[in-house]
């Protein structure tokens, strides 16, 4: 699956995500997510279950009503690998709101 | 719905809850638990979903693989109600594991 990005990678794949940041102190991804409701929230929220399912390859999310932040690194390799930058097109492919 | 417990009530209904505790800080409760994989935390996740539409009451959760971490408060009341009480019920009674 690929080690760890260098930075200059990591900053490369970031600016083709969108509203992705750098997490303050940690070698991790992060974005905000805001719906119209938490029908809507855990809509989307299901339909990236089964994506890091199908990927083996989960998320760090927070939830409250229609807000969710989404966090992504690889454990394995402490740091943000192209399994992280896969997961996050897909959660920008299928995300309305922002 | 009825309003805020007292510090009382909320002892004496946390008492006859499971694994539940106070947060610090906030008025508000909440519980950690423990499951095989991430497949059994979402499908958990799923049913407490569905409840919390139902009641219009939802939580403030974290997962992470096979943790999630709840977080119940009544925001209209800025603390701990009967309504959070019967969702951690709810949630305790479909906890296999914790």
């Amino acid at each position: 699956m690929g080690g760890k990005l260098s930075a200059d990678e990591r900053a490369a794949r970031l600016s083709e995500l969108n509203g992705w940041q750098s997490v303050a102190g940690r070698d991790a991804i992060e974005r905000s997510l805001e719906f119209a409701d938490f029908n809507e929230a855990f809509g989307f929220m299901t339909r990236v279950a089964i994506k890091a399912q199908e990927m083996d390859h989960h998320p760090e999310w927070f939830n409250v009503y229609n807000v969710v932040r989404i966090t992504l690194s690889s454990h394995d390799v402490n740091g943000v690998t192209q399994r992280d930058v896969e997961l996050a097109r897909f959660i920008d492919s299928i995300a309305n709101r922002a």
